[in-house]
């Protein structure tokens, strides 16, 4: 039997860099090989356990990030699209799994992310859930399958301190309904319906952004015809199954050829 | 054991008209005594029976609503503001049970009504569905009982030809939710949310109209806090439901003192 | 522009051939080519829309199935298994599509069936509603994709005259879920929970059947895991639907090779 | 105006000791006044921070329960029956609100708890949520307002660990729904529906219990009939909340007469 894989977590201290320690921590088939934070954090030099207010782990926090990857199979990056375009290269130098969380990316960094994929793994999602990237492809299929006179409607949930509406989950998979159905979203994205509108054109999608107490994210797609509807719908009761996602992306990513993936490849969800 | 109530239905011929009479002829404990036209309609003077496609019932449409009304103990009339606001005076005279579904009504219209029902019962509801009366008066109750800091938002879903967003009854609900909390339902409606809205504005009570297929139409009121949501729905499936809603009222009033009653003196409801 | 595809009706007067009829005279791509009954049935030799007890129709009501079918493109067939074995048969000759919703079949009957297929089109399902048959196949597909730590709960409602707990249907996305997973459903399946039932067993299929008032048919697939939940729901308000499902493989037969069909090949959802 | 009222926590090392603690910190009407841990605990004579394993608070854990109520207005006690029947005793002593969320009171510990109310005011209740208890409420009401042609079902859902069926709340609004029907819940109770059951029994009270991931509690309940359904449901989605529902009884406890109390009280809710 083989070492478990090695993951290095950025950005370690932040609210998400703490929660993938302790989901990498708890997970038997990984474990925790390094920890990175920016120069001049006061977390660097510390140990990880200790800085994080609890036991220590023996995990040194570095600034450090070839060091630290060069030990590593794995780096899961929730960071910043600077940090994260830097860290592509030296994860492929490294020959490490790039798990890419960090939202917000510009075309030219994504240009960037695309040459470093030539020589290493790298899985990038805006949602590392894997609930919801399933419910995206199986949103396509099932608008793919349905004809226009099924009425296409999402709803999502959320709490009461998001400032948008409606969420980019929910326009993700607004765009995965738009795509099965051959049509452009922002041709028949119907938002915020209200008053005399008449009668609902056909082919529209629909978006209601409901907000509420601390509801974490719910999104429900409608498909609506005459005698019948069918409904797909995501629940996400705790923030840590993003972290669960990247963990499964940073195994599967092992034993792969170079190149960019998504959750959908690591998923098995493709084609 | 005394005779079942016997009950005239007004505008006859219409959607509505026919619903209430098939309703009537299966009920156990009415019974049809009369049926209603206007003057000049083609069905007056023909049997109802033949006129509705079906077997005779020896039942002969009238255009003379106080003959009519007189061989009564109901007339259920879900017709027009001016021919209701006659209807409520003849009923009166007729000592017979006035179960009032139309809508649209003026301050006028209700004025004589008012006048109406100091000699006669008068039951009158926009929405005669046993269901969405009793989840009004509880939204009200809950609503009252809930701090602020339970937000509230109210969906709704109905078919995709209607015109008109949100519906009626989500506003009703809205109004009770509102009422509730000792608020004016005007001061902290947001419908139509999307965009870059900010945080949920503490009270507000959101509103989301669905449409699509064939809904008869669903409402939902959720009450969300931390940690904890309520939601209170009702389901309509059968437009049935709001004839057999005007048949419990008439049944209803057959024993009540003369005065103006909605939909919750007849389920008990009131305080 | 060629002529639109003529069906014929079998078992005209039951429920289920009246609805039929409806359907195909409200649909703009196919046309009633005729309509048949047993030998012996009063309707036979009438004008099938004085039968139906409205306006004529133009189509006789005959007892004669080869001469009928003759005429037509595809059979639409709710009948009984002895019935639909001899018109798969006769259907074949006429080189109509024969759409086949008939249940309870034996394997002696459907291995007559299949015979038929080598020289004819057949589209044979035991749920001809759209919404359902996608379903499964979307169950099916998300049970494959998800680890056994997603627990899978199936729940479905029905009227409270229904007899038997689970639904066929609800059974149906058992197998569903189970072939996704590659286990055999009555090894898995965890019917009637109650009591002390001890920690919920990995990899069980748990099922729920809800009883009451004139609920159509709703059935809802759970995929629960630790921080997020899937689930897939069909909502039937209208037993028309299963009508507009055997119009569509009706349609979609027409230019298909011989041989046997189901609902997913009309779909296009087969792998 | 007046200082907050001090609270002391009993069971203070526990799980829910620990959730009441942070609560009554991040309360802004009520402050932490001390902390009780059983006699020979290792935190007894810790700061009460520091044992939590974070900042000093300055409230040292004592095991003298009379001393450390003598500096309360409210104590909340979620300990074992013959800790609680004691703490009554002292908390009247102290004329501090009692607040009771310990379960599984013999009758004799309950008559020592109504004994002790005539001197103080006590809070009890089996689930301190304010929405389940608030739809308990909402229940017993609407199955009282509605005929018994409405079939009630009650889905709960729970965790996969859970290993119990129905919970104890399914339960409470069974009781609750039979309470407002006049009937008695164990003659119409049906459980584990399955096979082959007949029509559904006009009466019955339905249950089915869901079992899957990490759900924190869900209780639905649904009242349907021909053509219409009214869901009551209440999502638990924090743990927390239990603790929140134990402070609101704790200030509203302050200025009532001495008595026994439960959370419908607290609520407002009673008849």
């Amino acid at each position: 039997m083989t070492e478990a894989p090695g993951v290095v977590v950025t950005g370690v201290s932040g609210r998400m860099g703490q929660m993938l320690v302790r989901e990498i921590l708890a997970h038997d088939k990984l474990r925790l090989a390094g920890a990175l934070e920016r120069a001049g954090h006061d977390w660097v030099g510390r140990d990880l356990g200790t800085a994080m207010g609890g036991a220590e782990l023996g995990v040194t926090v570095s600034d450090d990030a070839l060091e630290t990857f060069a030990k590593a199979q794995a780096v899961i990056d929730f960071t910043a699209p600077a940090a994260t375009v830097e860290f592509a290269g030296l994860a492929a130098q490294a020959r490490a799994v790039h798990v890419i969380g960090t939202t917000g990316m510009s075309d030219e960094d994504l240009q960037k992310i695309h040459i470093a994929a030539r020589h290493a793994v790298i899985v990038r999602a805006g949602n590392m859930s894997l609930g919801v990237n399933l419910l995206t492809q199986v949103t396509k299929q099932v608008a793919e399958a349905l004809d226009i006179d099924w009425d296409i409607e999402i709803i999502e949930a959320h709490h009461n301190r998001k400032v948008d509406a409606p969420s980019g989950t929910a326009l993700m998979l607004g765009e995965a309904a738009a795509e099965g159905r051959g049509v452009d979203l922002d041709e028949v994205s119907d938002r915020g319906r209200d008053g005399i509108t008449g009668a609902r054109k056909q082919g529209d999608i629909g978006f209601h952004a409901v907000r509420g107490g601390d509801v974490v994210g719910e999104h429900e797609v409608i498909f609506a015809a005459a005698g019948e509807r069918i409904t797909l719908k995501h629940i996400a009761s705790d923030r840590a199954l993003f972290a669960r996602g990247a963990l499964r992306a940073a195994l599967w990513g092992q034993d792969k050829a170079p190149g960019e993936y998504d959750m959908l490849d690591v998923l098995g969800l493709k084609g």
